[in-house]
């Protein structure tokens, strides 16, 4: 791993665990065994270390879009969720800093991590507003079932651990169950008969 | 308000908005216009203050739970929806606290404030958990199905403000709806047909 990946790690741990004010640029220093100093040497400000988490977690969640099957939407949507809480395991302190430590960025810097979390949002409102025009889901409002769905998935992050008793596997499959009936998805359609 | 109850309303706007770590003894003095050290008048430390906000936004919580409606499922369980969210939009920092900073304690005041997140999850299962037993919820594992649910009406500190576009009593129903849709209730079923 390059210096600036390191520190990209290290501030994405610090900042998901001890929140973004408290980290302090001299301690993330000291995880890297640097000089206070040196690490204006790789990185401009704090902020832009916490946007570059930002943004290295949104990167992430975009690529699970991006490489949905096509084909039925409760296929797509059952590899949604299975990819976006693939990355929450994988990435937790990234995932962190994207659902929660965002918010303590400041404009210009702000905008960006919005836009970033608004485009990921708007692709998942994208999969289920397919699945409505399908007919296979049923959904008043997209945009609260999106919210509704994402809410779901991201809270994981609170309790969830890949070395726990549940595997992703399963438990992947199981919200899955749970999110496609929330979408209206009747039970024994679930394999893409619509 | 008296002054104890001054301090924990402004601490937990505090705790909420910077963070646990980020908020300083002196900084909520300066919110308070006290001095330092007379703070230490009302309180013990900045941690049994965290404990006390945790305290406050669990006993909300748990009076949603003793004030449900007895009768069928479908009927209680939307009642917990709409109070739980209620509790999030009335009280904001003291939700995102309990949701959140709690997790910057340390023993033994974390155990106490684990033990009331769990007393308040256990009621939530256990509303699911008849819900299952009258076959008015279909659900595989009631633990699951209760942290998904809690997920989704939990994440909603995050984006729902209730001065917002849409009114408490609209999100209470559609998240109603997809809650219910979830366990496995038949559209239609939803007034206690069962």
């Amino acid at each position: 791993m390059d210096r600036r990946s390191q520190i990209l790690t290290i501030a994405g741990h610090l900042f998901s665990q001890r929140g973004y004010h408290a980290t302090s640029m001299r301690e993330l220093a000291r995880h890297l065994n640097l000089q206070g100093g040196s690490l204006y040497a790789h990185i401009q400000s704090k902020e832009e270390l916490l946007l570059e988490v930002v943004r290295q977690a949104a990167e992430r969640f975009q690529k699970v879009l991006e490489e949905l099957p096509s084909g039925d939407p409760v296929t797509r949507m059952k590899a949604l969720v299975k990819g976006h809480l693939r990355v929450i395991a994988e990435e937790l302190p990234r995932a962190t800093v994207f659902f929660h430590e965002w918010k303590h960025l400041s404009p210009p810097l702000l905008e960006e991590a919005k836009a970033l979390r608004r485009r990921y949002e708007e692709g998942v409102q994208e999969v289920i507003r397919e699945g409505v025009e399908k007919g296979v889901f049923q959904v008043e409002n997209p945009r609260l079932a999106t919210l509704f769905v994402l809410s779901a998935l991201n809270w994981t992050y609170q309790w969830y651990r890949p070395d726990g008793p549940l595997s992703l596997e399963e438990l992947s499959e199981q919200y899955a169950k749970l999110v496609l009936r929330a979408l209206g998805v009747r039970e024994g359609g679930e394999d893409g008969e619509a």
